[in-house]
């Protein structure tokens, strides 16, 4: 990872995780529900969402107080996802980022719950922004929502389980992975840019570095299921292979796969080129999201 | 139920049904998520929440283009909760409303999923009024939001769970259902006043109402599962008594029980004096609450 990027990530981590707990203080929350969802959001997740919201205020020069706890949102929305799809009806993962996954921990009813609790937490900590218009914290709202929901990651989710047991075509592949995993990070960078203020067609721009990282991040994690062992990835290896899943290197090989990969870091990276800057922290992601072992 | 009541609900429902439907018409959802989120929203609830919140804002004379969408938002919220809490993990059942639940039509997986979607599209359409400015859409989400997540109803859900293997106290048991159920029936009311242009200390005396007629609602619940017949009731009776699970009857015995209703119910009814009126709405739900069969 570059310097200024692993510079910016030692930053900014201890505000995301500080800010994230203390979104999860309350008095009122059952203790063991409580606890269910303070160990999935503190389970060792590289806080990339929160991180992408960040570095995107950061590259466009501008600042807001309200940053962390949208940064924050995002990462509950993530952290319920990933306790939802790990229930055994779902991906029956025991571990993940190796830890046992929350309701090997909890069972699968408090599981279930603390996933449930976690995705309102993240609406309810957007309703009390305070350095941003009542305007834009809905606009923020619904575009996370939408991001989120049916036509977003919970529809990629379902469409991810549905290709399971069939071989998906390239266009289908993308559609699964556009949904399940590109919309939440476009709406990281898109989360940042109206925070920043930034005009709707220089949004369009940022979006479509997004979109680009987010597939690129995929076919990575497609790659890595192949290549990396399982103490590296902290979760089993060629599960992908062994349950006969359509993923980037089964459809295309494993070097075409490869090429692709590079295609969408390079339209990520030239998206960037009208902030007119060097070494970007958006461009230093799309490195880390191709290099990364994990 | 009274004539007037019995007519409201006749005038609205067509257009809360529509309404609820249109919410869930969206071209790019995977059919399948699509078909489970509409069997469950369309299971033959009773609409008892978004006919509330029109009812808050017919006391108390005021009308808003937004008021269906709120009505149904919660709706949304309240079948998403069904849907995860009839689960095999949770509470395990097969049928509601007599017909087969969400998980043993689509499976697990999809009912998880068609859960989650639900949840994010209440927030989602909540996002979109059109008549309400931003500072009240962002007033009413936040209240929705506190009564739904793990100090509200999933919070609730949790203590019943906790609540099924061990005798709960009469503070304890009301704390589950003050959570589980009246804090959303809480909102209906909040978010109707909140529409009509309500000053804080008359929120404040419906909300006395609300979290009166929350209990009662329970408490009735309680009573029928022992009364009624299965067929009445459209799903099995008597499961709380098979399951141990504490009840008010089951702490008070069936009389006393009775005689808690009866007081809740006054005590709601007392609430609405200020506005005044003979023959609120709000009045005779109270009286339905507790008189109805099913």
């Amino acid at each position: 990872m570059h310097e200024v990027l692993e510079r910016f990530i030692k930053e900014n981590l201890p505000a995301i995780e500080g800010k994230l707990n203390s979104l999860l203080t309350c008095e009122n929350i059952p203790k063991t529900l409580q606890s269910s969802m303070v160990y999935s959001v503190n389970a060792g997740g590289k806080r990339i969402r929160p991180l992408l919201v960040l570095a995107t205020l950061e590259d466009l020069g501008a600042t807001s107080k309200d940053a962390l706890t949208v940064a924050c949102a995002v990462e509950l929305i993530h952290t319920y996802s990933l306790i939802h799809d790990d229930l055994p009806c779902m991906d029956d993962d025991d571990f993940r980022r190796g830890k046992p996954t929350n309701h090997r921990m909890y069972g699968e009813a408090v599981a279930v719950l603390a996933g449930d609790a976690l995705h309102t937490l993240a609406f309810n900590s957007l309703t009390k922004l305070t350095d941003t218009s009542a305007e834009d914290s809905l606009h923020i709202m619904q575009k996370l929502s939408d991001a989120s929901g049916a036509n977003g990651m919970v529809g990629g989710q379902m469409l991810d389980l549905e290709g399971e047991s069939k071989s998906l075509s390239l266009t289908e592949l993308e559609k699964v992975h556009v949904n399940k995993t590109g919309a939440l990070l476009l709406f990281c960078v898109e989360a940042g840019a109206i925070l920043a203020g930034l005009n709707q067609e220089k949004i369009t721009q940022l979006k479509n570095y997004a979109w680009n990282i987010g597939l690129a991040f995929q076919i990575k994690d497609d790659i890595l299921d192949i290549t990396s062992t399982t103490e590296e990835l902290g979760k089993t290896v060629g599960s992908d292979n062994s349950s006969h899943k359509s993923t980037y290197p089964s459809l295309l090989g494993l070097p075409t796969a490869g090429e692709r990969l590079a295609e969408y870091h390079q339209i990520a990276k030239e998206s960037l080129a009208f902030l007119g800057k060097e070494q970007l922290l958006l461009g230093l992601f799309a490195d880390y999201i191709v290099d990364r072992k994990s």
